[in-house]
């Protein structure tokens, strides 16, 4: 099954983005960069993110000289480079003469030149500029031997309100709707309110002081932003091809990032590669739970393609410095974060930044290298530590995972969720729900995939779809079917609502044939107050007992119930009604779980579905973290002690390749420990 | 004293607004919404409200086909139209081709097209559009035997900043003080800050961005922008008439609404409607309180226009989808709000909406038929119920009041409450403070009616006017009179601060004279933090002790009393001196309250009142409301319980025209259960 | 030591803003104004604040006559006056027909007329008009007998964002920058983000939505818009001098004034006053803790000139009408606040305003004339009784403070640690910090000046300087070589950390050679969430003990310690490293607090300071504050008891010259009782 992203790298990637150009006039500096480099086995470096200026100081007037030479230097000394376009930022010679290039804001009011992205993705003067850089550093760089790859931009985001973005959305529109304007009135239920458009070029993007409250309208919105950056993405890898480039792409993408479906972009980039910040030993979680949050994050870039590693293309040696609270990692946690990148099938372990920059606004955001300017530092010798240790584990390199849970995780449905004018705004959680239950999986030692609706579902036995509010064209066939063919479906509250274009679905909730596979349909959807007091009576077959679980935010009043009922609420005015039910179809099971519990309160429904489906688990030490990672030979088991206290695994068997050591029944782990058990 | 709106209907008016435009492709929809409809005792849609672009899809081209057709068809099956002007929302093509129509920002940016409202009311080609439109509506509808009146618009509301209203509000400003600079100057202070404007082409509406600190200004721009929508509202009405129109018209109102002056805006139509949307069972209060705060909304409605019914022409089936948590009313909450609003005066029951609109931002709003599509839901049903019980109370049809006791609630007052430098912006409560004495009288089975200061005050014996910061012209006068001819009346702290132009009354306050009539000047107002602990004595004479009641937010240092005292500051800086007072004047006695309290804690200052005024009371069990409506023959005495227990009501007498039972002697109300005693 | 500001007027001033072009149509209120100001002891007003539309009432008609007159009868009753420019509001005419006197926003918009402030000091049509109107008041006002100083606009403050200014900023920067762009590149880092810039014109000032993350273009903005509001104070006193007045100038400086550096403006006036406007018997602090703050101002403020008095330019008498509560001063606090203000050096008592305005936004302001219109009210009499107390005390005059310890308080340092990306921007408070040392102190019964890094230090044995994150240019040999001289010098974390240009110091910190002053280098600086439980152990040498104290929100790892250690991190990562130390470095000592505690936790610290700089100090009791003023002949040592209990202060001797008695031993001070002992 391995798949190994640059085969001229021996082990994993370790390294990080790295500006020299901020240091052009310290010759010394950039030497010693070098040696500590070597020093912390760091092998791989970013450059040329945000170069641009570096690059072209006037316009017309490019030159590489300084990058190559740095390139060739680093090469000779082992290191190699993932270079990017510099399109994150924009000289202020570009934007003074063309004013096109920088973005319009949300009332359509042009921004003026400065912070870095804020440029408009369809600018033509924009892209001409774009086209002439790109075109220079392909011809330079291409089939370099230190190049790995092409990263294009940097973590594309947000959106542009100016006439040029208008007019494509208009365009966008017409194509999306055949050029004909009352299937659009249709899809967005235009009658309502008087909002019916007469041609395309009539629609505006939702301006804060527009049109906002046209439901489909906002969500096109979002769908063309999402093809727009895009787009662009595909604009500059077409222009570094023709260029000659050969090199893998990527663009580093952001944790749990919300303005761009990244099922989509993703099609269009070679390796998926993502920005890893943790806000460690926060005060509102446990390390352990916050390290929870980045596996699900970790897991979501993995499932984007599935079938290779990815990157984690940035984290922060020691800390950010944009937090609103800037703590430092403590002794361990470096070592445990880079780990759990590795654990859930990144190949690297990169940073922002190899040196800290000296001046502006990110002065004071962690570096390999501080302004102190030793190899002695505290997070140095962290870091070098870790070098040693991935070195240590190398052969795990292009393993790959082969999960058989999923979680059902649509963009498109979070952005419809959160436009709703429906439940609370305060409690809507869609992210929080998805995370909660997969981190139910974890607590069993089972780790889930993320994926779409309209993913590739056929090598899962268990979907959990939290509030599918929309249902894509045959996602009701498609559950159908996977149930039917011996699947184990969990949906929730809040399913099948709307079609595609946020059409209620008539004749009842979950609709689109899906009443008959979940053998029921819902009448309302009960918002509370957080204040309310609600619980549901669970039906513990086992010890044929009966016991309460506290209802939160939401319950649906069920009827026409044909399934078996698991839970009955217990009070309020839904009370003695069905709250959980099961419905045997076909060969499988479709639970649905029409309230909203603490999911660990309904672990009853994780065990039933795990054993349906003849999936082994059991259950881990709290605050511990299992992946694997499958080469073709070998199963490599990561532990990960994500506590300050030691814990034990029983009936482990197996090499830890990270300590050497050969267990063979109890693990031990110490505090933010990891060992890594080869199963061959 | 029975007036009756709409003769050509049997009983009371049950329905609410139909869109039926949203699905002419639907003829099975549209056949099965009347069938319901009548299953459910509905007798009346209102149409129109958001048509105009079904009615005029491109400019010039007006069809009222559809409508005429459903008009009709609802006709002959017994069911009458309330047909509104569609100005509520214009099209696209209004908007692209005349962008004056559009509002400009409170920095004077105009708008992009879109949402609802967001109408210039001044705008020359705006008021174009909307006279062919209303012209040829009411050349269509006029004298329909379906049609019983006419709905402005739709929640007229909000401010414009635009060139035009900015030349309109130069002209009535130069109206209002006789085209004299000077008397602006010297009524709004200029000379303070160097305000002073030369002319009246000089003044700016109070941009966000520009004077926002003259408070006459701002002041004087609330009763311009009062006037403009007024205005527009006439001019919509003078068109319709011009084109034969004789139904009766009605704008619909809303709930505490801040915007605009009702007591202006009132006279110029014929029927008083509101939307009504209670936030039932709330996480800051009970039931029990949260209808009282209804019911307050209620009597000011009832008293815009006293000697008539007024109309509930909106309320949520179910519930609503855009508060913060959008919960569904519980079993029986549906019949309880409905029959509150016939209780306190309203001959209607409607709704928003009949049928749920498929898609946009209120496809969650609760509706009488739900996406679903049947008519066995728990709202239909609720809905359908009600609609029986409202025939069996028909005979209430075209009753009134007729309450003895009133509370002053000025918009002027409002306004320059809110907008004074003074006090703390955090606990000014103008409008809780007068609800909160409206519930006081309640509990004594007593409802006021709500006046302004310039309303006629001839038929109460009790008069209320907390806060009365501004006094009009002549209503020191007024007040005097009042007391002096045996009235009741009860002022508090920050009473008669400044006159009609926000001067501050020199010599004293309260001012105009008033000091007389209260027999006291007051010399500070004190403004109190949340946590500081004040209390004053009150001296129960009828037995000869003391008791403490806390003080909250305000404490005003009174001077030269001459009035009895009836209760003193006992800490603090004030202790000792006093803090309610009582002045027999003339036939009549003025109390004073010069500190802010829990009204409850005061309770003795409204038994004495009554028992001065000679009106009988009794205090009824918590969360029962009463209300009476006195038709020509009867009086008809509404008992609610608010609560979910029993409650007796003793000393009962009379036909429960509801439930058809012969009361003599305890009535038992179950949850949320309803009596409507008649008493012939 | 004395140094007389008005010789002219005899006694302390007492007096304030007085404003009767509101006026002029009521000469009866005139005439009694005189009158009470008679019998409230005020010798002094300010007029002309905000009267340039009484002065100009159309373009070019200037016109004086009220204000001679009133002046004249004024001076002939004894009371002098404060001139004031009246820049600081605008009249409609001007801004209609010049709109460049309006400002831009932060986004580049041109603001409408209004509100005061408000005008660009950089626009050449406003300096027209204000040399016009400068030149004309200089004209007919200097040298009036009656005529004490000149008072420039008010309270200067804001920034503008209009193309003038962008221009002007590029070439304040062009200047600064030696007219060489990469001089500025450098100075601002821009390589990073690719910010470089070509030349001076492409720089903006840091729009809202433009360039903004630019630390170095942020903090040149601030002394840029220092520079241009100094630049047009210079203007209107450079424009007076030309028209002859000789009397002195000054400005109304404001509390914890942010937006401009006051050590840069205070070089250009002849006298410091501020307007003093507490929060009286607030909800976050006792009575004492609230007036240690005006103390810290004060003390601030006459730092700014520090040989001669300063004058309180303005305060409240009873209350202000623009804070979230406003609470009246009760019974016996205006004495103490006004004394407070004489205690700590100023020579004037005066106040906004002598009548309140009737109307506009400022009407409900307390003033010692309220709308009542009586000189009985509570608020008069306390005016009047501090007017004879002053009377009493009145051989201060002239009298100055003569201290030992000081406190670092830069601008520059206070913008850029706000600015920095770093820390936690809800715990940075550098304010608060200097605020704790400065109480402190004043527990010991020492008050310490505020000094500037760039002020003459020489004449203090002890001096702290907190958070001094910003190093000017040769502030490292200054810190060097005031410890080398005997020095108490007091750093803590986060000090030295870059340059003046905000680069980072490379090799360590505390940079530019104060690693060897302090004997230490910091590596990390951790920031705590306020849940963190992190604590250091402190060595008790006296009594051979160790105890426990606390650490807030930010703690450095130090390296490369050689100085003493005087306490030890005792939890949490750095457990057992050092957390306070010193170094004996020439023959002084240099302590550093690498953590943030409770100043009061570290007591030592100040008792150790004191005791090697030889300087007398006693614990005072609580809420007690001393402040000493020295005259030619005598020392004067205030006492202020700022509770509401009674106060023994042992070991007093000397003459009490405001109650008249010989304090020989203990002396005893009531609620807000206040003694002023003599001693010669």
């Amino acid at each position: 099954m391995n798949k190994i992203l640059f085969p001229q790298v021996e082990g994993l990637l370790h390294g990080g983005d790295y500006n020299p150009e901020q240091w052009l006039d310290r010759p010394d500096i950039l030497e010693k960069d070098i040696q500590y480099m070597k020093e912390a086995g760091i092998n791989t470096v970013t450059m040329g993110v945000f170069s641009w200026a570096a690059h072209e100081p006037t316009e017309g007037n490019i030159n590489f000289d300084w990058l190559a030479n740095i390139m060739d230097k680093l090469y000779e000394n082992g290191i190699y480079t993932v270079l990017a376009t510099p399109t994150g930022a924009r000289p202020a010679w570009l934007d003074e003469k063309y004013p096109s290039a920088m973005r319009c804001d949300e009332r359509g009011i042009r921004n003026h030149h400065g912070v870095r992205h804020n440029h408009c993705m369809q600018s033509p003067e924009f892209r001409d500029k774009v086209r002439i850089m790109d075109t220079a550093l392909a011809e330079k760089f291409a089939n370099h031997p230190g190049l790995l790859m092409w990263h294009i931009s940097n973590e594309l985001s947000g959106y542009c309100y100016c006439d040029t973005c208008r007019k494509k959305f208009q365009e966008w529109l017409a194509d999306r709707y055949d050029h004909d304007i009352n299937k659009l009135n249709k899809a967005w239920w235009t009658t309502f309110w008087s909002h019916t458009f007469n041609s395309f070029d009539q629609i505006d993007p939702p301006y804060a002081n527009g049109e906002n409250c046209v439901l489909g309208l906002n969500l096109d919105w979002k769908r063309f932003t999402t093809w727009s950056a895009t787009d662009f993405m595909r604009f500059e890898i077409d222009t570094l091809r023709a260029a000659g480039a050969k090199e893998p792409t990527t663009t580093n993408f952001m944790e749990m990032f919300y303005d761009y479906d990244y099922w989509y972009m993703s099609q269009f980039i070679d390796v998926i590669s993502w920005d890893n910040y943790p806000e460690n030993h926060n005060n509102w979680q446990s390390d352990a739970d916050h390290l929870l949050e980045r596996s699900f994050n970790h897991a979501l870039f993995r499932s984007l393609k599935p079938n290779q590693p990815f990157m984690m293309m940035e984290s922060a040696p020691g800390l950010v410095n944009w937090r609103p609270y800037n703590k430092y990692r403590r002794p361990g946690m470096h070592r445990l974060i880079s780990m759990q990148a590795i654990a859930t099938g990144s190949d690297t372990v990169q940073y922002f930044q190899i040196r800290k920059s000296r001046g502006s606004s990110e002065q004071w955001h962690g570096a390999v290298i501080d302004h102190i300017g030793t190899n002695d530092t505290r997070i140095f010798k962290e870091v070098a530590a870790l070098g040693a240790d991935l070195k240590k584990i190398s052969e795990i390199k292009g393993s790959v995972s082969n999960n058989k849970v999923a979680i059902v995780f649509d963009w498109d449905n979070r952005w419809a969720i959160d436009d709703a004018w429906a439940l609370s705004n305060e409690t809507k959680k869609f992210d929080e729900t998805c995370m909660s239950i997969y981190n139910e999986f974890m607590h069993f030692g089972i780790e889930p995939d993320i994926v779409s609706s309209d993913s590739d579902w056929s090598k899962y036995n268990i979907i959990c779809a939290p509030m599918l509010y929309v249902l894509h064209d045959g996602i009701g066939q498609k559950i159908t079917d996977f149930v039917n063919n011996g699947g184990e479906f969990m949906a929730t509250y809040f399913t099948g609502y709307v079609n595609k274009d946020l059409l209620a679905n008539l004749g009842g909730f979950p609709g689109d044939g899906l009443d008959k596979v979940f053998g029921l349909r819902t009448e309302e959807i009960d918002t509370l107050y957080p204040e309310d007091q609600v619980s549901i009576k669970i039906h513990d077959k086992a010890n044929r007992s009966y016991h309460s679980v506290a209802v939160h935010d939401y319950q649906e009043m069920l009827r026409d119930v044909s399934a078996d009922i698991l839970a009955r609420y217990e009070n309020d005015y839904l009370e003695g009604k069905p709250a959980i039910t099961c419905n045997k179809y076909g060969k499988g099971h479709a639970y649905y779980v029409a309230c909203r519990t603490n999911q660990h309160d309904i672990e009853f429904i994780y065990r039933e579905m795990l054993t349906h489906a003849d999936i082994a688990f059991t259950k881990l030490p709290d605050g511990i973290e299992k992946h694997s990672r499958f080469s073709d030979n070998a199963r490599y088991d990561f532990y990960l002690n994500c506590t300050t206290e030691d814990k034990d695994i029983a009936d482990i068997s197996g090499l830890d390749i990270l300590s050497g050591e050969d267990i063979d029944g109890t693990l031990t782990l110490g505090k933010y420990q990891i060992a890594v058990i080869k199963i061959s």
